[in-house]
């Protein structure tokens, strides 16, 4: 099975004419769309969606991650194996944040044309690349015929923001996306920040303190609230409405995290 | 075959972590994705959409309804089966449209963790409920196992508006859907208003009047008409131009029917 | 395999019904979404983007394409199979560009009612006839029991705007397509143009005269710039921008191509 994420979005054709790629190459393949709304080019809002995601797939799926702002110069393409997952992607750190919970078994550098669209466009290597070799590893094509080996070091990570924890013990962070229902996600997940079941947080947006804990969408009508969301993340929800517009926030804004009477 | 009916839209990755959680439990399930642009928490748009869709999906499908603004809280999620097509969805009135032409032979209450993920999250149910109910249901898993039996007048029937006749014969309804088109989708249906077939209607939305039938998009360009739309119901059209910006009107605006000379 | 090209969009129920109607006749069906987010009745972007995708899906796809102002009308409907692929279509020149490039070795007009759904609509001909048509032609149905042969003369050339060139060499066009990341795609095309492979362009658009050629899209951050494309078409874009919203540009913005020192 094969999982597509990419930022290409549903009005253009780009999706379709990679689906039609592998399928010619291999008619019994399952495709799944992970999601293809990524904004354009947004590393970062990738990385977590795919880290927040692939869990919940079966074992063996293929990840193949197409946002690619590089397509065409110098960054490499990487396959990685991992115990459960395996992704085909861009070395751009869109895999870094996955692969801190999946340790990469085997990671190889993807240049064997061979198993490329001739000829390869400068622009579209999800077609001409991504889509022929994820087909031809899900036919069982091992991966050791598509380049050679690299090292868990020779990976990039990319340079979206990570969150972090100052000497004073606030953790830093951003909204790294918003949800079609207007929920603000940051990027402090339970598996970094490790909350206890009852800690008293804070939660600081845009000069905003906001204490209110939720457990659900339904809880405080007409207040902002932070709920630890089904994908382990701190979120900023407003009951029967929208944080985002209540906020005027878009991706990227600042987020800070304090625990009071070091309860957390 | 499972359809799905969800207000996830297509930017975040809850509809692809839903199919990943399917297809872990049933590789060779048939998903078709109904529509997932039901507006965020619309019951009512929901419902309708499902009614007016099912009878065009084979024999034995399983819909899968997740619009559920009471994720999380104390609202039931039932599975319903019917003569040719099974539901399975929160009882918040969102099937209970459809089922007035589909009589329920067998109604469970879903309860019995063991076909649930766990933890099972406060607010994604579609993927720690829904998703794994279903894809045990498509591999053959009789319904009882799942909890206890419920009647008819057990489930609830929502709180969206119901078109109906005044004591003078005008029918009241309102807009429930505006299409990619810009046409205005009534709740008006002709299995309710049963007009005849060279009935003279009037059909009156933001103080305008509208008596001009159409059969089809192209008919009585620059002027409003009403027209039996493919799902039997009335809808509001411009032909080459859209309905919705020519009133600016936004879903759930009001409308009034009447038949002219007792022509219906 | 059926690959769909609609004008359906993603937030109404049409898509998941036309595929809810053929997989009930046909289950092993595998279908592919090219794109249903073509403009609203823009048969030109459909043909466009038909022609430069199909290449790209394996022999034998048969393309069922609703783009369908005519719905109801008189238009006929028409079925063509080329030596590697099969088309389903409205005669509304949809069809055109493709058929340039790809020989039809026979066209049937679909008539016959018996693979028809009933009552058909007069609005929603891909559910009642494209879908049921296209599944009975994918298990085996013989396309000369669906209506009479049409010789290629008959066939609608479509009333959208072709690219020319002037008695004095300039070649005149139009944006076609404007993708997610805001590349403006004209209907210059390589296999119409010639060009050689060091040719000295100039683009006109808006009276901005563009003499850079870029490789990918990361060449020449801030000034626009003019790819040969993954699909041989010439596009405007703009490095680490969206040259739609530099150029504050709709489709259908005319383009003009010179080639400096007589270099194509």
């Amino acid at each position: 099975m094969i999982a597509l994420l990419t930022d290409f979005g549903d009005t253009d054709p780009f999706v379709g004419v990679m689906k039609g790629v592998m399928l010619g190459i291999n008619p019994e393949l399952t495709i799944v769309d992970l999601t293809h709304g990524i904004e354009p080019q947004d590393i970062g809002q990738a990385a977590f969606i795919l880290k927040t995601s692939l869990s919940y797939f079966p074992p063996g799926t293929l990840f193949v991650v197409v946002v690619d702002p590089g397509v065409g110069g110098s960054r490499k393409i990487v396959y990685v194996r991992c115990e459960k997952v395996e992704f085909l992607a861009p070395d751009n750190g869109v895999l870094y944040p996955s692969l801190q919970h999946h340790r990469p078994l085997r990671i190889i550098e993807v240049k064997n044309t061979d198993y490329f669209l001739k000829p390869v466009s400068r622009t579209f290597h999800g077609r001409d690349i991504f889509a022929p070799v994820a087909a031809h590893l899900s036919r069982g094509l091992k991966p050791e015929f598509l380049g050679d080996p690299l090292s868990p070091e020779d990976l990039g990570k990319g340079s979206f923001p990570q969150p972090y924890q100052d000497p004073e013990g606030i953790w830093h962070g951003e909204v790294v996306h918003i949800d079609r229902f207007g929920n603000l996600i940051t990027n402090f997940s339970q598996s970094q920040i490790h909350l206890k079941d009852n800690a008293r947080l804070e939660l600081e947006i845009k000069n905003v303190k906001i204490q209110n804990i939720a457990k659900n969408y339904e809880a405080g009508e007409g207040k902002p609230a932070v709920l630890m969301n089904s994908f382990d993340t701190l979120e900023i929800v407003l009951a029967q409405g929208s944080a985002a517009e209540f906020f005027k926030i878009k991706k990227g804004e600042r987020v800070r995290l304090t625990c009071r009477m070091s309860s957390c």
